[in-house]
């Protein structure tokens, strides 16, 4: 079990958050830094890591614990994926030291829809919330994680058994920026467009079809231009549900654990609207952070 | 009944195709312009078309018959659509005039999907292809021009009654080209990664996750970067068929008719399998060269 003071960092594609944990857990700062891997030259994660990273956040000579796509083929070190099902105390056994002191956490495979799926850095978030009460870390729970790449994850008795990828958000992201329904930046959400689009979804089969006629309701002024992205939202979401939520919830109780951007999970909510009796909801960066030190705690 | 020679033109997007058209029908010269509307500054389409366009079919002072994007906003004189049912009489009867000798084949409204659908250029291919056999004005038949917006369409007793835009050719292109399934340009058809895909997309629901998988099965060596373009492909047409088979084949005797490119065209059909007992194919160029002189005939 390693305990003391260590430095904690979820290292993503585009942004880099880290923080320092005191040895009684409590976090004494934190940071932000726009050193996604994606912004990293090949070989640069060490040196701006020892150059930007420890000062700081006042931990130099401190042990690391890093999350995220720091561990993937663009990163510092590949941590190759552990298969599930994964427990907290598998990934802290699959820890991979990318230097003297410095470990990544690896990211989880899994049988998905359609052939094998992967994760990154939610592994990590997934964790946090089970650590965050004893009580989870016995029977089943749904958890949805929004965003780029939305993750829908049963867990069973403290391990992740099964979860599956939807590439909602980068497809909103997409079709929003180039395509023929694209729309300029920084709409007000509508909510009476969203939930349209979200009915608009139907069973969520024929999306590329259900997609276009946006651009029939636009043209038709059945969708004003400034609503158009909170329809294209609710359609997206609403066809995620569709398809994933019948070989996700199965027959259990209709409970949803969010983990994620708090305004983000509430679309989810909503467009989820009677299928699901109960939700949670637990913020990304608070999960991301209780995950490492809950994994800290598991590790040899 | 207009008669006589006459220049036409297939002016789309990105490119603009015309053909001088003899007083008997024949094609005597045809050429091809980078001049789609998207390349065009606004109020430029007449003077391009008077000086580039005329002079390179030696088509000075004949009357011209314009079908596609150019009716639309972004174009030279606003077509406005025509409600389903379309006959080629009512096509006809509603041309407008951009200038003196100068008409625009109106696009095509009707309810689809969700909202309304439309088209615009796609209506002058299924009267050429309505044209091209007086049998073919009779009884019921299934269209299907595949895409960057493909259409699949219902032809009744000669008229359009119902169409389905999808949008799977740009939906391939955008993530084709960025996201994090991108791949080169000019990778050869691998035709059993394109069945494979199509194979994914099972009932067509959870396109969004289905298209992650793409991403899992490349990291784990089960699809090549090589042919992963096919397996997308594969995916999209695949799901596409899955979600508007049911809905626009009914319970008709599995036969569909194809308008557009040939190798695309024949992929949609392998995708069919044995959905689809019998197909026809028409070349594209050659439906809108047929749908033209016979709007022309048509037309008051």
């Amino acid at each position: 079990m390693a305990d003391g003071a260590f430095l904690a960092a979820d290292w993503g594609t585009t942004n880099l958050r880290a923080w320092r944990v005191g040895a009684d857990g409590a976090v004494l700062q934190s940071a932000d830094f726009s050193l996604g891997v994606s912004r990293l030259a090949p070989g640069e994660a060490a040196t701006r890591f020892e150059a930007e990273v420890r000062p700081a956040l006042g931990a130099e000579g401190l042990p690391a614990l890093l999350c995220g796509m720091i561990g993937s083929t663009l990163g510092w070190t590949v941590a190759p994926y552990i298969d599930c099902p994964a427990s907290p105390e598998t990934l802290a056994a699959g820890l991979i030291e990318a230097a003297p002191g410095v470990r990544i956490v690896p990211g989880l495979r899994c049988v998905g829809l359609v052939g094998p799926d992967v994760m990154r850095g939610e592994e990590t978030q997934i964790l946090g919330w089970l650590a965050a009460d004893a009580a989870r870390a016995r029977g089943r729970h749904l958890l949805c994680l929004p965003g780029t790449h939305s993750k829908w994850v049963k867990i069973e008795d403290g391990a992740v058994t099964r979860f599956v990828t939807a590439m909602t958000g980068e497809l909103y992201a997409l079709l929003g920026a180039q395509s023929v329904l694209r729309f300029g930046p920084d709409q007000a959400q509508d909510l009476e467009a969203f939930d349209r689009g979200a009915a608009a979804a139907g069973d969520g089969g024929a999306l590329s079809a259900r997609l276009f006629s946006l651009r029939g309701l636009t043209l038709a002024g059945l969708v004003s231009p400034a609503t158009a992205p909170s329809w294209l939202s609710g359609l997206l979401i609403g066809a995620e549900i569709a398809g994933l939520w019948p070989l996700m919830a199965g027959d259990a109780p209709g409970r949803v654990e969010f983990v994620g951007e708090p305004s983000l999970c509430a679309l989810y909510a909503r467009a989820l609207g009677a299928k699901c009796s109960h939700f949670g909801l637990t913020d990304g960066q608070a999960a991301a952070i209780d995950g490492l030190k809950a994994i800290w705690k598991a590790a040899p």
